[in-house]
């Protein structure tokens, strides 16, 4: 802990002097990380790699719970990811659904409510320093990019972001189509639609995907398409395959720190630091042991 | 154009009433649009497709120079795209140049001053009306997104945008190794590299490329890079093999009600229309004939 603090982020104190980020990251300690529950994390396995989702029940409770319905009743087994729009999102689901061929939901409910934010009782968010061009006031909430106002509080569409995919209808997203941000933050989308994770690992297994031909980058063919191989929860799978790995905590001082460095770039090779920082440019690092 | 106008983003007049992106689009005009100069455009040709690129010499006058003077001497030919780092760059030039082999600029300078910002005077900004979290005025001018003070105005760092790759010297980069941006804009960059021009057609043969598993996401063998088979100026090319394409102005009425558009989301799905909208957020249209 470095000797004398600033109350200089909002709600969480930070070095007087600001570190590099190589510093800062030397500097941390075992309990500036933490180990998400594996009952929250998604296993996805793609036939050329694994991506590691963190579910976000804090935000999103019935939806998380209905995803989690359908990853316990392999219900995305062998389904695909159906799209890849450029500077946008990926998506993955029931290539099917749109056809009258959609396989059953079984357990997991049609439709759920939606929660495209939260009130703002009872969560402590750690305000970043930011003039955000969509809420008045962003930070992290439990390891979380966050808009508020008064009243709310919602998930930020920053990349790598997971979301539930839904129709005109509010209620009728249910999980079983997902996606995750994979441009430049689409933050328009905030409060209209339910996000409901963070993917922490494997991201460039979907980012890398070939685009999608056909309109909003949805793909047109089977041929195209890239088949799910299974996804998990992490409670389900074997404790050794389990992944051994950590994130940065949001609500300590050394993440004020690990802000702070990101806005006064002190590496050599910067002429002009910014001295600011976006929320969706600020990602809590993760490990891999 | 609408009866009523009004002064509703700064520098630009725009609807009385917003109107939808649809009928924004439909009611363009061919007035609307500009025809880049072919003298200004990249055609970057990969194995998998081409990627068109419009240099900014209003902004970057000796970097575009110095690019082009090596595109003219087939300087790329048969170089490679050495690095594709998630959420950031894909970073092309000469993979043996920092192994002391490297192709010789021929009638290009080694080194080029700096043009990380501009002076103010003569730029016309149209004036984006956003919280912008790293510059305090945003808007377009000649085409491209800018960020300006009362004395500078510079290129920001969107999703699309060309950059001129520099060691830690200012004066380092010479365009013989080029960035796009592939992710989040990394708007720390800006007024910290020069920014020289932005893709207009074909990003995903760049943003789709498998990312680069070295350190900062370079490629660690050759079997990894894509090989680019040339780049060369629209004017290097018969006219028949030119691409006819227009950029929507972004000094119109029509621009101005393109972003209101885009501010005010009309469109049935949305139930939260955010009102604010990111500079990043707005891509000028592009459209091939």
């Amino acid at each position: 802990m470095p000797a004398l603090l600033l109350a200089c982020l909002g709600t969480a104190a930070c070095s007087d002097e600001p570190l590099s980020n190589a510093a800062v990251m030397e500097a941390l300690e075992e309990t500036d990380w933490r180990q998400p529950d594996q009952g929250n994390l998604l296993y996805m396995r793609l036939p050329h790699g694994e991506i590691i989702i963190e579910l976000a029940p804090g935000f999103a409770p019935e939806n998380v719970a209905n995803i989690k319905t359908l990853v316990r009743d392999q219900y995305f087994d062998n389904l695909a990811i159906i799209r890849s729009q450029d500077n946008y999102v990926v998506q993955w689901g029931d290539p099917a659904a749109d056809e009258g061929q959609a396989r059953p939901l079984g357990s997991a409910a049609e439709t759920v409510s939606p929660e495209f934010y939260r009130s703002a009782n009872g969560i402590n968010i750690a305000v970043i320093d930011s003039r955000d061009a969509y809420a008045d006031v962003v930070g992290f909430a439990n390891g979380l990019p966050v808009g508020s106002d008064s009243d709310r509080v919602w998930l930020t569409h920053c990349y790598g972001m997971l979301g539930v995919a839904r129709g005109v209808e509010t209620d009728s997203g249910n999980g079983s189509s997902l996606y995750v941000v994979t441009g430049h933050a689409p933050r328009h989308l905030d409060r209209n639609i339910t996000l409901a994770g963070r993917v922490l690992s494997g991201i460039e297994n979907l980012t890398a995907l070939p685009r999608g031909t056909g309109a909003l980058g949805f793909y047109e063919s089977a041929d195209e398409r890239t088949t799910i191989v299974n996804i998990r929860l992490g409670d389900e799978i074997a404790k050794e395959d389990r992944l051994n790995i950590d994130v940065m905590r949001t609500d300590t001082a050394a993440f004020a720190d690990y802000v702070q460095s990101r806005t006064y770039r002190h590496e050599e090779w910067f002429v002009d630091p910014t001295g600011r920082i976006e929320i969706c440019n600020i990602n809590p690092p993760v490990r891999i042991n």
